[in-house]
């Protein structure tokens, strides 16, 4: 395996402990916040996560594998968890999550290998992209809403700091994206 | 002890187990890549968040309840990392901030109960702030460097996502803070 896919794997599978030691358990006075004005709560970014595995990353592979460019990929609703998840508990998602990526890797593995990295597909609104591209943005995917998470929980405790404010870059910018800290 | 004591500390024991989870073991091409141009690589973060274990929090806590206002809190060096930990690991730094928590958390549990969180202490800079403001800068501190280190392993990244760049918020905010993704 190449360093890339062996690289790239490591971080997916990462992912779900990395949630689950952030969220499981969670007092609900940490998780009631979005990360910005209309974003998202925690278990929002969670429920959108579920759907990616669902919905995109596997199954673009797998239309990358079986029909190259001439079949362009599915839209993707990147608001599907809004009311699929009502009655499900932040724990439920966190644990739906980590069996569900479980899923994914497994499939990646039978299904990828280093030989059809440089294979084309055709996003529907991006154009051309190769499979090696489909999967970094897999794992930076994760990374980028993962870090979403700590936003709004650093959100529920704006009221609190006081003064401190001021040095905290990740409240600052949830009110204006271009704010330096002091 | 009060709900907001616990459910400082709840988050304040998770953070060891999230870093440990997202960067022990890490391959190194995931952590050589800060999360700005100058700004802080993953094993910088690390490093910091231990200078604020060994000179920040508990150190305030005791001026606190030993001084309240009179004696002012003693400046802290946002780069003591730099030079210090040359020689360690990645992982040697995750273990030794694990360690450090560990023994701050003992120690706050000792000296801080709620009839101390509306006592008063004076910051160097910013005036007089509360031993509550100080615990809820604690852990806020925590998610504001841990969602740094996400950016700067997005970063590491940042040339093989292709045109997905377009929708990856977290590489496009290290070019510009204020860019919205498409």
């Amino acid at each position: 395996m190449s360093e890339f896919l062996a690289e790239t794997t490591d971080l997916l599978r990462r992912t779900p402990n990395v949630i689950r030691a952030l969220l499981s358990g969670l007092p609900e006075s940490w998780g009631d916040t979005p990360d910005t004005e209309g974003g998202w709560r925690p278990r929002d970014v969670v429920g959108h996560l579920i759907t990616a595995e669902l919905d995109d990353w596997i199954p673009r592979a797998e239309r990358i594998l079986e029909h190259g460019t001439s079949v362009p990929f599915d839209k993707f609703d990147r608001f599907a968890h809004v009311s699929r998840d009502d009655d499900r508990t932040l724990d439920q998602l966190v644990d739906r999550f980590a069996q569900l990526r479980s899923e994914s890797l497994a499939r990646l593995d039978e299904i990828v290998s280093d030989a059809d990295l440089d294979r084309h597909g055709m996003h529907n609104a991006l154009g051309e992209v190769t499979m090696r591209e489909l999967l970094a943005t897999w794992a930076v995917h994760d990374l980028d809403h993962t870090s979403q998470i700590f936003a709004g929980m650093a959100g529920s405790r704006d009221a609190d700091v006081g003064a401190w404010k001021h040095y905290l870059g990740i409240l600052l910018r949830r009110d204006d994206p271009a704010a330096v800290p002091g």
